[in-house]
C-alpha cells in the first residue's frame, strides 16, 4: 500500500493565516488520495478552523507554537528569532523527517532563510532559488529565480540553469531541457556585466547542459527554450507583469464579449472553450525553492483558498519527484573532476 | 493653415530597411493630413521602393547617405563612425531644424549615444531613457526606462520619474500623473540598493511629484498608478514578457476558440468584439526617447510595415507634444533653487 504523504505547513503564514490554510487542507484532501498534514501553529485557531470544514482529526497533526514570523520582517531580523515559529517549525519537520515536504505562504525572505539554516545546501550549490512553472506555447515553461536572490553574480546564473535544468526534468518529464539566459537582446555583445560572465560560463562547454544562450522576456512564453534563466528581482517584476497580463486580459476579453447582444450570444456559446482556455493560463499560484536538502514550497502571501490548496496539490508532486537528485547528479557532472 | 510635420525617417534602420520603411511612410501618408518626410540613406534602393507605392514626389525629401550604422554594432563603436550615417543625418535635421522629429528602427544603443550627442541632454538631465505607453485598466500606464539605460543608478531613476511624470502629462492629458517605482513587492524593506535609494529621494519632499511609492511587476497593467519607473534591463525584459504574453493569450484563444463546432460558431458572433479587444491590447510598437533637446522616436527593429507606419503617426503626437518644456519644467521645480 502506498505511503501517504505527509505535508509540513506553516498554518500562520501568508496574509489570512488559517482561516485559509485550514480550508485548504480540506479541500486539498477532498482532491487528494493518501495526504497528511502537520500543521504548526496556534492550535486554538487552528481547531476552531478545523470545526467549519470537513478534514477529519485522523489526517492531521497539530503543533502548536504562538510564534510566528512577520511578513513584513527583514529577513536577517527574521532569522535571529525564527526558531520556534511556525515557520521554522514547518520546515524542521522536514529535515526530521517528519514529513516529506513544508509549505508556507510567509515572507518569502524568511522562508529562504530559515530554509537554508535548517535544511543547508544540497553539496556544490550556494544559494537556493526560487522556480516556477509557467504555461508556454509548448507545454511548460521553467523560471528561475522568481524572487529569492535579489542580486545576483555570474556564478549564482549559472547555479540556477543547473538547478533549472533539474527541476524541468523531473517536473515535466524533458529529457534534455534547452536552457535560456534572459537579456535585453539576443545579440550577445548587450546586456549586464554578470549576465555576459554568466552566458561565457554556460558556453564555455565545461557544464553539460543544453544550453542555448541569451532570450528575451518575450521567450517566457514563446517556447523557444524550456528554462529561462535570471536573477530574482528581474524574474519577480516578470512573472507578476505576465500575471497581470493575464488577469488584464481576462477582464477586457470578459468585458469586450459582454458589451454587445452578439458578443454576449457568441460568448455563451463559446464558453467551454473560454474555460478551459483560462484554466491553462492560470498558472498555479505556487513556486518551489531549489538547491536544498529538503524540497520547500512557497505559496503566494495573498493566496486565497483556492490558491493555498493548488500550492498543497503542488507539494505532492515536489514530494515524489526527483529533482533533488537530478540536481546534485547536475552539479556533480559540472564540476571538474577530481 | 497648419504647417506640415516634417518626420527625418533613417530609411536604413532596422531588419529590413527601406523595403519596409517606404511603404510604411506611404500607408501613414494616407491616414495622415500634412506630414512631410525626409528620408536618409541610399537613395537608389529608396526611389525603387517608392515607385511600388503611393507616395508622391512632392512630400518626400530624399538625403542620400551610403553609409550605415549595423544593427549589431556595439554602441561605442558605432559612435566613433556614426556621423554621416543614415542614423546620424536623421537625428541631425532636427537638430538643424529641417525636420519636427527623427525615427530609427535601428540599433538601439547606437541611437542613443547618436542622439546625446547630436541633440544634447535637456538641462538637468544626465541620461535618456526609453519610454513608451502601455493599456491599462484605466486607459494608458508610462513606463520607462525600458531598454536605454542597461545599468542604473539611484539618480538615474529619479530622473525617470521626472521625465515619465512630463511624459504622461503631455502624452495621457492627465494633470497629475501618480508615479510609483517598481520593485519586488510593495514593503518598503525589500529590493536592491539603488532602488531604495531612488525610494528616499523621491519620498523626500523635494521633489514636487505625486509619488505613491513601491509597485509590482501586476501593477505595470494594474492602473494603481500612471507612471511605472524601472531601470531598463529590467524595464526591456517586463515589456517584452507583457508584449510575448498578449501574442500567446491571443494564439490560445484563437485555438480554443476553433477548436469545438459551438466555440467557431461563438467566435463568429463575438468577432467585432474581439477585434476591437485585440486592436487595444496591441500596443503601437514605438518608443520615445526622453531627455534630449528634441524627439526621437524608436521603432523595433523587428518592425514590418504596419508596425513601421505606428511609429511615424506616433512620432507626429510627438512632434507636437510638451513633453520636452513639462520636463524642463519638471527639472527646474524639482531642484533647489539659487
Amino acid at each position: 500500500m502506498k505511503q501517504a504523504v505527509v505535508i509540513s505547513v506553516d498554518a500562520m503564514g501568508g496574509d489570512h493565516g488559517p482561516s485559509v490554510v485550514v480550508p485548504a487542507c480540506a479541500k486539498a484532501f477532498a482532491d487528494l488520495d493518501r495526504v497528511r498534514f502537520l500543521l504548526h501553529g496556534d492550535e486554538v485557531q487552528i481547531r476552531a478552523e478545523m470545526a467549519l470544514v470537513k478534514l477529519p482529526d485522523a489526517v492531521v497533526e497539530v503543533r502548536h507554537t504562538d510564534r510566528i514570523v512577520a511578513m513584513d520582517e527583514k529577513p536577517a531580523q527574521a532569522l535571529r528569532r525564527a526558531k520556534g515559529t511556525s515557520m521554522w517549525n514547518a520546515v524542521d519537520a522536514v529535515r526530521k523527517g517528519d514529513a516529506d515536504v513544508a509549505v508556507s505562504a510567509g515572507n518569502t525572505g524568511a522562508l529562504m532563510a530559515v530554509s537554508m539554516l535548517v535544511l543547508r545546501m544540497s553539496p556544490g550549490l550556494k544559494r537556493p532559488a526560487l522556480v516556477t512553472s509557467i504555461p508556454n506555447a509548448r507545454g511548460f515553461a521553467t523560471f528561475l529565480d522568481v524572487g529569492a536572490n535579489i542580486n545576483c553574480d555570474a556564478e549564482r546564473l549559472v547555479e540556477f540553469a543547473i538547478m533549472g535544468e533539474a527541476f524541468h526534468r523531473a517536473a515535466h518529464a524533458v529529457a534534455k531541457p534547452k536552457i535560456g539566459l534572459l537579456n535585453v537582446g539576443a545579440a550577445t555583445m548587450e546586456g549586464r556585466e554578470e549576465v555576459q560572465r554568466a552566458h561565457q560560463l554556460l558556453n564555455s562547454g565545461e557544464i553539460d547542459l543544453d544550453y542555448r544562450g541569451f532570450v528575451e522576456g518575450r521567450d517566457i512564453v514563446s517556447g523557444k527554450v524550456d528554462v529561462i534563466v535570471t536573477d530574482g528581482f528581474t524574474g519577480n517584476i516578470a512573472l507578476k507583469a505576465l500575471e497581470g497580463t493575464v488577469r488584464f486580459f481576462g477582464v477586457s476579453l470578459r468585458s469586450a464579449l459582454t458589451s454587445g447582444r452578439m458578443g454576449r450570444l457568441g460568448a455563451m456559446l463559446a464558453r467551454p472553450s473560454l474555460r478551459q482556455f483560462s484554466d491553462r493560463l492560470n498558472r498555479p499560484p505556487a513556486a518551489q525553492l531549489l538547491g536544498l536538502n529538503g524540497p520547500v514550497v512557497k505559496s503566494h502571501g495573498a493566496a486565497n483558498v483556492r490558491d493555498f490548496a493548488i500550492s498543497l496539490c503542488a507539494a505532492i508532486d515536489v514530494a515524489s519527484s526527483e529533482v533533488i537528485s537530478y540536481a546534485e547528479h547536475n552539479v556533480r557532472r559540472s564540476q571538474p573532476a577530481g
